[in-house]
């Protein structure tokens, strides 16, 4: 458990320190967000998607994030032009399958996308459920109507089936490659209060990809630090508003002894 | 007057309990704010707009929110399918009339979506007195050039030609079915100083809509719950740039008390 | 020295006075942020690019920012359509070439907007170098790879080729019409840890041409009032995201005093 704290603090300081280019493709609610969240853990972000350069960006990036918030067609063409370049190069891509399952058009998006081989997805219980071709409660728009806990098998069949580590973050957070499972205990109830944060957390194991090459590794440690930052943003903040403010706060004052203290990582 | 605040807090209540889906089609500028405003309230927001599957999350949600900020012929489309199956099915929804009246191209789009029988339409003097075919000041881009006083008028006239509640929003805000209108006296001058707030408001609007069958009552609540949050937010404001972070705060803290002392529901 | 600073701040206070309505074509990043940034001097921002209504609303706004971040081909056509416009009828508008370099594409489409004759061009070191032809370290991302002080030869060459001031912006600001160049010492380093602050600046000088037929002078009152507060507002933050915050709140605040203390203008 320590060790694992250890590790995850390690990956942070490597990313403070090599400022990784993240390529992000991601919905326009959450751009605002996802940029000061990745600049605020140490990587440089970047929001392209024009067709006419999104294969050229993809390739000098280090790491690519798409992200299927507020989708459309052009859009769609330009995450999988951008997912095919990081594939076949060999640089490490996260998948956000945001509100799978809710509409055909997103479901199917989200299957074209898997097709490309992610390194990691990162989703809700009910996306990940979706992915991994298991019927649960229908998602209330953008938001799971299942817990993490019901999707931890889904999550592991996901990742044995697709090759990807896959991670379900709700109240708990685990994450998989279809062997090791791990279990975070971090973050706050204000997370969900606060839009984007899912879509951010995505962004920052993209951060953490282009730093490591273990994946399990990289997304535990993205989830552990966003999620220890969530902690002890909660103790800065009245409500919603202030809490997001913290959250960035603490992203970037995030130590060592701080991500020990508030991310519990343990075998899940 | 005590009745009607307690009325708003009834159903602010009924919004966090049951967190209705509102699915909102609205500009690249409002987007954040706006969807940690509805989150902050209770409800669950969701930013859908791509034909694809517009018509299939409209026909789901609790109900719908329109907002012409960032018009573009694709988007106009979107909103117009996803109002017709509103409409269609007696799902609520509301029409955020924005710059209407600035160029022919946005008079034009508020137009031909005031056809498809919007439950409410909230905007400003300006953008009022424009869809009431009534000659005022020419708006300066997407701030009026009128007092919402000078609108009542229009907005009566347009609420009873349109059959829709209409909100005109300002210093003072007022709310009328063509019939019945009241002012509601609140807010603080820092709101106009951060972008995007009449457009949260109109969202706001959209979720009480979702636990009301009474659309002039969920308007009128939906007005007084955030200005009185507003009211709140400006003791813990320096400026403009902290009143925004304080504002989600009070929305998400907001009590009947509270309620009751910062908003005044009177009949206009 | 001081007589610059008095400059500045009778410029902000003519802002404040006139409010003026600045027009932006701007990426999805950075509208909130800019858009706050904008209300908070005292303009009155509105971000519209329907290609059906560009011409009209460039037409009756006071001044025009061009900023490429996001660029597709639609939104390319329109600001090539709203710059004409502006050039026509003697409106100031602004170029921010976001990521000029990165991509042939982004280079390309910088190049065919300077033919449209901007009035203040701003950028950072990597951008300004390549718009004049200089080839630097190649950019990363968004990000500039040289030192601004690296740039002003590129900028002096860029500003006397386009007729255009020409603003490079980083640890320190320099401000150049190809004869007179000034410096501004100002800002913090927390700046660059929050996304779309160079976005923003640039369309504060969007607000100072509104109100000034003096380029440079118009151009460097934008960048020392945004530094002075940005100085002022790192005094009132923990880290970027209450940085943030403060930095809007500073920019409503700002008086002549706190800008004179807190930013230094000086012959380069």
């Amino acid at each position: 458990m320590l060790m694992k704290a250890q590790d995850a603090a390690e990956l942070l300081i490597r990313v403070r320190e090599r400022q990784p280019l993240v390529h992000n493709i991601t919905n326009y609610v959450a751009m605002d967000l996802t940029a000061n969240v990745l600049l605020a853990v140490g990587a440089s972000p970047a929001m392209v998607h024009a067709e006419a350069e999104v294969e050229e960006f993809a390739g000098i990036a280090d790491s690519l994030v798409v992200n299927l918030g507020t989708l459309s067609p052009a859009w769609l063409q330009s995450m999988q032009r951008a997912a095919a370049v990081a594939h076949e190069r060999g640089i490490p891509w996260v998948l956000d399958p945001v509100a799978a399952g809710a509409t055909r058009y997103r479901t199917e998006a989200a299957q074209s996308l898997l097709a490309l081989r992610p390194t990691v997805i990162r989703g809700n219980a009910s996306e990940i459920m979706t992915l991994a071709g298991i019927h649960g409660a229908r998602p209330k728009g953008v938001d799971s109507s299942d817990d993490p806990g019901a999707a931890i098998g889904a999550a592991q069949t996901l990742a044995r089936s697709s090759g990807a580590v896959v991670a379900v973050t709700g109240v708990t957070d685990y994450v998989t490659d279809g062997e090791t499972t791990w279990q975070i205990d971090s973050g706050d109830q204000l997370m969900a209060r606060v839009t984007a944060t899912g879509c951010s957390v995505t962004a920052v194991a993209g951060a953490f990809l282009a730093v490591s090459d273990r994946p399990l590794s990289a997304a535990t440690a993205a989830l552990a630090v966003f999620g220890a930052a969530g902690r002890s943003a909660a103790r800065h903040a009245r409500a919603p508003g202030s809490f997001r403010t913290a959250l960035i706060d603490e992203l970037a004052l995030l130590d060592a002894d701080s991500l020990a203290q508030n991310a519990a990582i343990r075998s899940a």
